[in-house]
């Protein structure tokens, strides 16, 4: 089995002010190929801890990741340590020095001399590109043995320049080992709701392997299959993902990659159908999930946040007694924002929010975390009138914070119109 | 200066299914007592890699913390390597012993005999106790030189411990030797702008030393200050932190926790001004960003987004024709968008959003990354005539993917309008 270090730089990791989140991606990255993370190491701004921490980690692996270090500033010594390890010096590659002078000529300036030390990598290293920014990584060999490749600290450049030329190589490597993972992802329900659902299949002595975890609200169910071959751990794998599935419907919104704004624009694409949202808490974020997707344009056109009830009044016509009796959050109110702005739009569906995001305006009645979700579609024979719509309506209770209640508010609304597109009522 | 290791032990860490957080908060904790964290370091559930990583780490540091590994299981196997590389065996505690037994009997239980291994500890070995859980910690001496402690690794049990056991321990041993840190966070210009503008205070052999790192496009100047007394340190801290703001100016945001939408709302609850949103490209992201912060309500109302050109028209009166001829993503149309939207919302200040976020869509004159933003308010002598706006517009050419094409542009409208709040001409 390919046995891989991981190594990051950076004193504002080593201090804590920094979480480490690229080494966990790297590793799962690592696992998914079949590989084994030996190690996580990380160390400050400084060469000699640096080069010292490459040299350990070379004794116990076949190939080294390291991210970090390369900025263009003087604190920035991952290139020079890399140089002093491999008993090499710095050498300027022209290539990437003119990419770098075009970066910023399309840009109408001119680049930074100190920016020059970019375009440096150690003799006999292979420059890895950067498509996302001006800090090119390296790759190169140690002692003929260790494959050693240097990329940026910033995730998003990091992750490119990883998946593009770091891990084919090393997949190339490992081959024969065989570790294959699956992903599912769901939302709507707790942790230990979708464990029961999945009951025996999570037993810790079963391979594959089926656990959980949770992020952003979002529960995954991970199944790792290994087995001597990789045929045999895809096969299994297959069998295991389909049982996983039988237990847990469309609770399952996407698998590995996928996220649920960009599974919601799917559906919406294949059936040629357009949404339109009128948000109060969420204040913008469910239509910009909505346009997250690239191409969203084909199905949203507009969107209202309508934060204040004046604005729900002048904007989308809710009556202000209405607001008044049963106060902005309710659900007469969802309702009339999510009527109101689909037959405006003139959209095939309407998605309104409206909650008490905190911290402040709670009540016994409508604590901190209620939030009124309505969705309109056309009603029941009336398919292309837009002032004719039915609405399904839910109340929800939320927990956590401010950030956490609007970001599960979104997530709910594009997983009610998911059900709808895929006609089945939502089990919230 | 007392130099400190971190270790991590768990499969879950080093195959990526945790993200290891532990680390940055015990960097924290430790900066925060004037020692140096000299490395961090992961390794699964195996006996020799976690001996081999307690050798390495001991050698350049005089203290360990571990955190990991010491859980009733088989997979645990911390507690079994510290005995190995301290050289000497496992023995019973028996103090720890029947307080196991009385945690079990206080919940109607018998102790399960494998939880037997958690009253073992390395003889010679001092317990720490666990009042959150039954893994106790062990504090013991390697080689005369290095302090060795083993910690849970779940967050809540490891903080107390740490906090209450490990922390005072170290503090006494480094005293005299203090670190103090400040972030100065800005936005707008690039890192080795930044950089330029800051000269040699970034001169690596300085104290206090300064660093810059950049995340979300968000460029932070670490300003470190390691002296002998913390009141030197925090004196050395104030003199660079003011020659810092000097060679920046009002590019510096805020500090440490500051976040650009809650200094932007502070900005304008201090002016009592109002703000109302006009969103393409940026798809509700700055409405969304405003309405972060608690209490938003008081400066911001309502919001479009007008994503297709027919929104443009319908909702915010703008012209087809200037649609035609200069195309959405145009100053022309920013700056109907935005003083139109001013207009109808009757706030202090309207800001639009107007771009090609990608991946589609661009041409040769305006590729994917061109964006275009205006800032709507009262113009000279009409502070109180919404229909009466003077339009400050600017075309930004930002690099990335969708999704950071997207945020920068969100954080430059915040920005601009931050300068404007600060009375002072945008440097961009």
């Amino acid at each position: 089995m390919l046995r891989v270090a991981i190594l990051s730089v950076g004193d504002e990791l080593v201090t804590g002010q920094t979480v480490d989140t690229n080494s966990a991606w790297l590793s799962q990255q690592l696992s998914a190929i079949g590989a084994a993370v030996v190690s996580h190491a990380t160390v400050g701004d400084d060469q000699a801890m640096i080069e010292s921490a490459i040299r350990r980690s070379a004794e116990d692996a076949d190939a080294i990741v390291i991210s970090g270090g390369i900025g263009p500033t003087e604190d920035d010594l991952t290139r020079q340590a890399v140089a002093a390890v491999l008993g090499t010096e710095l050498e300027l590659n022209e290539g990437w020095l003119a990419k770098l002078k075009e970066f910023w000529a399309r840009r109408g300036a001119v680049m930074p001399e100190m920016n020059r030390i970019q375009a440096m990598i150690p003799r006999g290293a292979t420059i890895i590109e950067n498509t996302a920014g001006t800090a090119a990584g390296v790759r190169a060999t140690l002692a003929g043995r260790v494959d050693l490749f240097s990329t940026p600290g910033v995730p998003k450049e990091m992750k490119v320049m990883f998946q593009r030329d770091v891990l084919p190589h090393l997949a190339a490597r490992s081959a024969g080992a065989a570790l294959v993972v699956r992903n599912l992802h769901t939302f709507g329900m707790g942790e230990s709701a979708v464990a029961e659902r999945l009951g025996t299949l999570m037993d810790r002595k079963r391979n594959p392997t089926v656990g959980t975890t949770v992020s952003g609200g979002i529960v995954s169910v991970r199944v790792y299959s290994k087995f001597e071959s990789r045929s045999r751990a895809l096969d299994e794998l297959a069998a295991t993902e389909s049982l996983v599935r039988g237990a847990l419907g469309n609770l399952v919104f996407g698998a590995d990659d996928d996220v649920l704004q960009a599974v919601v624009a799917k559906l919406l694409a294949e059936r040629k159908a357009s949404v339109t949202t009128a948000e109060s808490c969420t204040g913008g974020l469910v239509s910009k999930m909505l346009t997250d997707v690239p191409g969203s344009s084909a199905y949203f056109k507009q969107g209202w946040v309508v934060y204040a009830n004046q604005a729900k009044y002048e904007r989308l016509g809710v009556n202000l007694e209405m607001l008044n009796v049963y106060g902005a959050v309710s659900e007469p109110v969802a309702t009339a924002m999510a009527r109101n702005a689909r037959r405006l739009a003139k959209a095939d569906f309407s998605l309104a929010v409206s909650g008490i995001a905190g911290p402040d305006g709670g009540s016994a009645t409508k604590p901190v975390g209620t939030v009124c979700i309505a969705l309109a579609k056309a009603a029941a024979g009336a398919p292309r009138r837009f002032d004719d719509s039915e609405v399904l309506v839910r109340t929800f209770n939320f927990p956590g914070d401010r950030e956490m209640i609007r970001d599960r508010s979104a997530k709910m609304a594009l997983t009610l119109l998911r059900y709808e597109l895929l006609g089945e009522r939502a089990p919230f």
